[in-house]
């Protein structure tokens, strides 16, 4: 595998450029490990690597991201993508294909032999985030009235089985699939039995147009290691594996955890300069009417900053322990909702106690908070001010928290990317808005 | 599976108390899904549901998380943790051992039958995140000079083979770890044929003291179903099954996003209110540490904040922008680092990468705000300061971003953790003490 010390000795060969020590590590390494290594490389180094003859392209593609993916594919001929789409699983190649543009698709495809066009048309069919977008057409069929002995007899006319096959679909002489029959109770089974006395029928099949993360869900909370995918007719299309399960599982998590800085999951590390700064600028101008919408909060409050210059170098507090409280509740309810564990009953029960967190914990930090700025600026006053602001925006906060995700699904926007800009447009806005409001009124009273 | 829909109906009907209805809900319902139904319920309305005849406890333990499965094994007698231990695969008893108060472990291990113990015992020698700690002892192993014939005849005198079987361990008359034979290959091969001629014998057996994340990374890259796991001397101890790889994947994913808003993500939703208090306390202490020194800082500049009080409005602005900035570069390097992506020789070439991005998105924003700055206070100079912080704020944002991560790794102290908060320091201190410093500067000339 690839270890941290053995990516360095490759880098460094990279890096000085040679090539029979390169060439020499590289046939050692497993595809995905070469893609890996592509993946960690800058753009010239990644193309010189890719373009030795120890590299071969058509194993190491379906291992790469979309994006590297896209850009490596682009200067190969396209007799070369077609043979490499022959070579690779049906579903591997089919999310290759839905990330290519079109025409490159269609002169592609015009390469691929007859029966690889039929399968990747089949499952070119689906959306890629679907069940159907993820499974392979390479099931293995057997009847409910066949014998073990015929399905042994059966099975041993193949070359090769499909790799990680761990079961066989069972249909009946309709055609309907009835259920699956496990690898492993076929090998203890006496050849006498038939297969309706063996199979498993508890296994549902997957319906082809269940979301991918649904998918997974299923896969990891009944340990399956690959599951049969029929249409709305009940006709049996394929199977989904376990590894394909888990690149998904990987996907959603680093959605999850990039979306919340406005990258996206197929970034490559080392996209062109002006490529990245591109995508991150349109995340850093969201945020920048965010803190520009904060700023206009304390401008409307001018006249009380310059009264009391000590508001100003409080300020920052209240609105930041609100963004972190804030975003403690948001990511307990993103990952609650990635496991399908909210649902509109607990939403409630959710709310109260985590207000009521807010709330203990407010108090808390009031006074710490409080206690530090009476001793700081020798003014009372300034402490009850701050430390009732910090209570309200933590309040607010968790309110915020919990409802936040809940209503942009509810709109159809995905969570992991914009809930956590709302966040702290709220709790910026509270926390100045609440600070400097309660500060000109009881400064006017006082 | 659990649908949101068939989760609201069950909350409903915990909620309600309506118990026949609760029955005849949960009975449809998989372990796992009971599991994650306890999980999204307050205790109360969890310690009903746990204790309903239909909840088969020792088949739901396993799929609790930690902090939940502690919770209710609490009341549980000793003799029905010991059953539930028996039934259970060793690797989720040991997972689940290794979470208790080590009486409790003590006091189960004694009523647990002695095949059980031992292999108990073999396992929990090794820490639960490393491979040792993750497998299973339920191998099959079989020589060499076997003819398929009589592997299959091996084979069929077991009752049932350990699920999710997909390969039997080969090793040679010294018992040595040789190569593993794929059930799918023994199906397809003649009975006259030996194991040696049909085994696999490039799947390297994995040592018992790799860690969970590296054996995680290690199936994903082979597409692996299961490996033999090895002690230091080569000799086999058991094997890791994907569907354990699968957790320790999300557990992994959800240490990386929950450990930034300082959670743990072995928490429990629905934990007591006092506890999740104490637990949120302490992040928000080390944010409100965070807070301070940045208000210190500004603090530094009262009297030219009293002179310009424009300088309060828009001094969020710059904190903010490299915080965001920051944390685009930070979170690059914090998944880079989970693929293991990042070695010592990428790190300069990401760095001088990132300094280029933060360089020109810096350009771009400092103009944008310099413009909105001189507008809305009709002040030249306001906007050139502001500006000029911006870009420095991002330029040491973007390297504190690279870095960070690195050297904490080099501390041994965890970058999901202490990462985030380090970076907020460093954006905010510099951002407020740049602008606000090169006001004063300016101000004293002009």
């Amino acid at each position: 595998m690839v270890t941290n010390d053995s990516l360095n000795t490759l880098h460094d060969a990279v890096d000085k450029g040679l090539s029979t020590e390169i060439e020499q590590q590289v046939t050692e390494l497993h595809p995905s490990e070469i893609a890996d290594t592509l993946e960690s490389l800058p753009s010239k180094q990644r193309a010189e690597l890719w373009n030795l003859e120890v590299v071969d392209q058509a194993e190491v593609l379906p291992y790469l991201n979309d994006t590297v993916q896209f850009e490596l594919i682009q200067d190969m001929p396209t007799a070369t993508v077609a043979r490499a789409i022959e070579s690779m699983d049906t579903d591997d190649a089919v999310d290759m294909l839905q990330n290519l543009p079109d025409e490159v698709v269609e002169a592609s495809l015009q390469e691929v032999d007859l029966e690889h066009y039929r399968r990747l048309r089949q499952v070119l069919f689906y959306p890629e985030n679907s069940a159907g977008g993820l499974m392979n057409t390479d099931i293995l069929i057997v009847r409910t009235e066949m014998t073990v002995k015929m399905v042994l007899r059966y099975l041993r006319r193949f070359d090769k089985l499909p790799e990680r096959t761990d079961l066989l679909m069972v249909v009946d002489s309709n055609n309907d699939y009835r259920g699956v029959l496990f690898i492993t109770e076929l090998l203890t089974s006496s050849p006498k039995y038939v297969v309706e006395q063996i199979m498993s029928t508890n296994i549902e099949a997957i319906p082809a147009d269940l979301s991918d993360n649904e998918v997974a869900l299923l896969f990891e909370q009944r340990d399956l290691l690959s599951a049969p995918v029929v249409d709305k007719q009940g006709i049996l299309l394929g199977r989904i594996t376990i590894d394909d399960v888990v690149d998904v599982i990987r996907a959603q998590a680093d959605h999850n955890l990039m979306g919340r800085a406005g990258l996206d999951e197929e970034d490559d590390m080392f996209a062109p300069i002006l490529k990245t700064t591109r995508n991150r600028a349109i995340w850093l101008g969201v945020n920048l009417i965010t803190a520009f919408l904060a700023a206009y909060v304390i401008g409307l409050f001018e006249a009380t900053l310059e009264q009391m210059v000590a508001l100003a170098v409080l300020m920052p507090i209240v609105a930041s322990m609100g963004g972190i409280a804030g975003s403690q509740t948001l990511t307990i309810m993103i990952r609650g909702m990635a496991l399908n564990q909210i649902s509109n009953t607990n939403i409630p029960w959710l709310l109260k106690k985590e207000l009521a967190v807010a709330i203990l914990n407010g108090i808390i930090w009031a006074i710490v908070v409080a206690v530090i700025a009476i001793i700081w600026f020798n003014n009372v006053i300034l402490g009850l001010i701050i430390g009732t602001a910090l209570i309200i925006n933590l309040f607010v906060a968790a309110f915020a928290g919990v409802l936040i995700p809940v209503l942009l699904k509810r709109l159809s926007i995905d969570p992991a990317l914009a809930a956590s800009v709302t966040l702290t447009t709220i709790t910026d806005v509270i926390g100045f808005g609440t600070l400097l409001g309660l500060a000109t009124i009881l400064l006017k009273v006082s």
